[in-house]
């Protein structure tokens, strides 16, 4: 059976697998300076965002890869003050961080400012926090902004980057790491989106190896369902500046999930087996 | 972009989505007595199989499913010893119960031959235990054979079905779930394949709350990612007779596992919060 033009498509190479949603309207197409933005209307996912090609996230399921990115690297901290986002910029992991009381500064730096701007009409849901006196929301290269930024001002930085494609690849290096490394204090956390565990486990080891090169003393990686990513499958890894990643506060109850608990963090501090098994090969 | 037949493409109407995964050849095409048989080799996800049009499962990620509802049942209970299994004609969950030293006898119920025929010829690893002296593979309808079945004759009964339309639907009802509970011992557990969290929340409910309805006194779903399925995330719902469903034993190292760990299993306990607010509401 094919599918037709009623369907957005995104098929993956890498994986050799496709992702659609059956298609309502096209609401917005837009060629900014860094990429091509279009925003759909789906039949049973809500709205659609999608960058170059590459589905970014969508109503209905963005709240599982927002809540795991942000809520275990903060809660795997003692008291996260200062938090850094590269990338970002649809707000979605920001609103999370913000819903933390202990945090008193969250930057966000992501280069292309109509990413926030088109967000900000299209999904205001994900924009809730981005007046909150404590967000700051900066537009311009992350990479640039980390290795410019003084030692150790924050205590988590997130890397809610795009693909390891083009310029967002090296937002996967040792190089970048470092500087990660040396602009978070002595108990600091690093998280980055990892890709498919089902597929792209040696992408997943090498990070980890990068992490090391940089300096982190521990790496970790977690995985969760994320139905609009390529296999449905996605990951986070974290690494640890003198944090071992296995003490874990447990989550206020002031700050409502829906998919990420203090329950499901600690079952994931044993990696799935087939997955220690490819990163430890 | 439109996806040609050089992808197999299964979309779903409830979950407005569709999965494709690139063919690089079809192996097989038959109508049995019950259904239309497909094998294909895709270029990444190894071999899959479908059936009306629908996958049934792939070489890459079919361990997680099989795991999923075989071992979170059988660790749920004290000692595992006569298994049942409705439905499974690929032997996968077969497979998995008889890598537990406790089983003395899983019998298999599935009322199409051909797909374990086929199964063997095309998913040979799947078949591993056919053989095994414990096994018992039956070709007849399941729902008459609970129904004839003497009381309290298993420990532990797996429904391995397919989507609940047509036929399948019986195995969902009330009335079915009666019998596997008469056919159980008292501290018995049910597991049952329950579709898409993500999308079909209002079926689980249903499930759960007939399983209550046919005597059971716990339900717990769980969750897991499941690349092909529709929404890439799966779920089963245990049931639990005089069982409450939260003491686990710790898997034994002499089952080797790639996704299930006891560790996620404990995690698993809690469930995701929207999805138990939604079974609550």
């Amino acid at each position: 059976m094919t599918l037709d033009d009623s369907w957005f498509s995104e098929p993956y190479d890498v994986t050799g697998s496709a992702f659609s949603l059956k298609i309502k309207a096209k609401l917005h197409n837009e060629q900014s300076e860094f990429q091509h933005i279009e925003i759909y209307e789906t039949e049973t996912y809500g709205r659609l965002m999608v960058f170059d090609g590459c589905v970014m996230l969508t109503s209905l399921d963005n709240f599982i890869y927002h809540e795991m990115m942000t809520h275990t690297a903060l809660q795997s901290h003692a008291n996260p003050r200062d938090v850094l986002i590269i990338g970002g910029g649809d707000c979605g992991s920001l609103r999370e961080v913000l819903k933390h009381d202990s945090v008193e500064r969250c930057v966000q730096v992501d280069i292309d400012e109509r990413v926030t701007r088109v967000t900000e009409k299209f999904f205001p849901e994900l924009c809730d926090s981005n007046h909150d006196p404590r967000a700051e929301l900066l537009f311009q290269d992350g990479i640039k902004y980390v290795a410019d930024c003084a030692a150790e001002q924050f205590d988590v930085v997130i890397i809610d980057s795009t693909d390891p494609v083009g310029q967002a690849a090296r937002l996967f290096s040792t190089e970048f790491y470092s500087d990660c490394q040396r602009i978070t204090r002595s108990s600091g956390i690093l998280v980055a989106q990892s890709e498919s565990p089902l597929k792209q486990l040696a992408l997943i080891k090498s990070m980890s190896a990068n992490m090391k090169s940089a300096g982190y003393l521990n790496t970790h990686t977690f995985e969760f369902p994320q139905s609009c990513y390529p296999t449905g499958w996605w990951s986070c890894t974290l690494a640890g500046n003198n944090n071992d990643l296995k003490t874990i506060r447990t989550l206020d109850t002031s700050v409502p999930t829906k998919y990420y608990t203090t329950d499901s963090h600690r079952g994931g501090l044993t990696m799935r087996p087939f997955m220690q098994a490819a990163i430890d090969d």
